[in-house]
């Protein structure tokens, strides 16, 4: 920590700003949230890609989306081996401490963890295949996404297939933690899933009776 | 995924209007950022609450922050074995396909993982200590940061120090990753520690000189 | 060049000042920047006055926004006569090249230029309307915003219009440029005219369907 | 004019944060800059280029500097032909009404508008060799430059060279206008020559002695 440097000055400006304005404008709102907790109505599970800020498609307030955001929004299967598991812990406490009501999983295109699996299981990035791989291991959970695609669907459309993919493959992990599973049955959890096409602004989501994605 | 349910109508309606307004004034940025792929300045590692979102704070624009968010924003010690590290392949992808120049670690007050460790680690908390709670084990990594303020923090200040704990026990993780270290000592990448007062607004940086938080 | 003198202490100070805060903060950046090249969203065509600058209004980054400032803010109609145009240079550069997708001329209140072009037009400035003045015949591109704002506009509000006119006739004029015109009706590029009161820091735009400027 | 399109929200959102923060702070300032009249001490002449803001390096205050902005920083020769030139507009404004002390011009590395000199002076850009090419007509300023370094700079160091050319061939221009000349000869103006080195923040000016740049 000794390495830590001072914000760079355009932030600490910005921030600035924002006190200024954004929260000035909200402040008796954002002290009731601090003393009386959050409560959320939604969790999302996005995309790190700084291209997609699911509080700006959503026009997000602050207190609404409890929001975990890693390498293609994947979420693994229920695995309680005491091992350190950062997105079923955000799972774990979204769904039975905060009780949120609705948990959605947003892919999109041009995913840069989705490519990086697609290369890897077509044989095309040995580096991702190594053990050390970081990202190789965490597209690891997709593979079966790949399965399902690789034969079906041509070459050139096997990436945005399988962006969608990454979404169901989460969607089904989901439903291997009894705490999720529990609450959807209660019917006190919905369960969501979407995607979005990032030049063009198109949003889409799972449905579950044609068994595709469509516009919403 | 037969459980997938139709997107909520409100979220529908924000979805139309912000397509209408921020995607539509900002198209030609968005078609562009698509064709070129991302190039975001900063990774940001910051909590799921729903109470702190780095891009209202920094009025971020599409494209400028790569943001992980977990419980407590963490960051594991690195764990090349082969498992599934979440936190470790968004670091990974960030830092080395990405090629970030700041890593930011945003902590804030009243985080409810933080606090879930304080009652853990003083014995209050005996569900979190089960092998199967999955928060109870992502809190784990906080430990060695409670050894340093159970003795000499007053209770009454524990939650807060150990919120900034949050905050350094992540950067000293950071620096036991090779290619983290080799870009800070390349000078290509430095690290940050912020942590945020909820409810007043108000952001501190991590001193490294002073080895204490200052407001920026 | 035998001319050429030290640069004045001041200005050293300062320089070392921003290579020892600013600079060494992002330093990283401006590395990164340097070797991969800019890719700046926005190009913005703005006065010379020391009194207006867009990075400070807008916060900007380094890298955001490319800039071109000369007398009034003012854009030249498409003129392929192999004569120098830097405005059309740089014009040219900016979209051809960088592939900017967003065009913003920048007005403001209290322009020197603009009051030149005032006084030359109603014959109150004999000096500006000399073959050799060159401010005389680079003013003589708002004429035709002079020749709207005569008639219908009380003589104490005129300088104030034709400010505003300035900015109306460089949007005409950058729509004459076939590369302008093909990248708008592309959706690739979007042209934004902006006018700010200096003293009260009010900034409003051009809104295309009420046809007048509004406060944004 | 009818293509206008409001300001992105993001930029909407800045504005605010300044007009709340920096321009607030300085309120009484700005009034008076409004009312008074600007009065800089120098003109900064730089280019485009979003890595190179002039106001950062010298932590510029509103009021300080009148800047113009083009490709590479060129000023042309004195040429009172009755044409619009928008340099000569600018520098006879700063010279003869604003009467500034100083006239800066600043050059940089990485130029892009150099390297397109460069190249179409190489023979290997017929592109910008076009009579249409608003660039190469502009950047045919510089090819006395290119004259100067062909022939004595190794190729591989040609950029640099006439990067710093840039500089001195503006300088040698800024002599050709009568009014500067006067000016200068009668010490109320002096000329300095300064070009950055972008990805290490370093300046350098030229020394009139030496008849070289080095580090200020």
């Amino acid at each position: 920590m000794q390495h830590a440097k001072p914000l760079p000055s355009l932030l600490v400006q910005r921030y600035h700003g924002w006190k200024a304005t954004t929260f000035a404008e909200n402040s008796s709102w954002y002290r009731r949230l601090a003393s009386e907790g959050q409560r959320p109505r939604s969790m999302v599970i996005s995309c790190c890609d700084s291209r997609v800020h699911v509080t700006s498609i959503f026009g997000a307030d602050s207190g609404e989306f409890f929001i975990h955001r890693n390498i293609a929004n994947l979420v693994p299967p229920h695995q309680p081996d005491g091992a350190q598991h950062g997105t079923s812990a955000a799972l774990e406490y979204a769904v039975t401490a905060l009780e949120v009501s609705h948990l959605i999983v947003l892919g999109h295109s041009r995913c840069g963890g989705v490519q990086g699996c697609l290369d890897m299981c077509a044989g095309r990035a040995p580096e991702l295949e190594e053990q050390s791989s970081f990202v190789g291991r965490w597209m690891d959970l997709l593979r079966p996404g790949y399965a399902r695609v690789k034969d079906i669907v041509p070459e050139a459309d096997q990436a945005r297939a399988l962006e969608k993919e990454a979404v169901l493959v989460s969607l089904e992990n989901l439903m291997t933690f009894p705490f999720v599973r529990s609450a959807v049955e209660a019917r006190t959890l919905s369960l969501h899933g979407l995607w979005t096409e990032i030049g063009a602004g198109e949003l889409e989501y799972f449905d579950a009776v044609e068994r595709r994605f469509v516009p919403v």
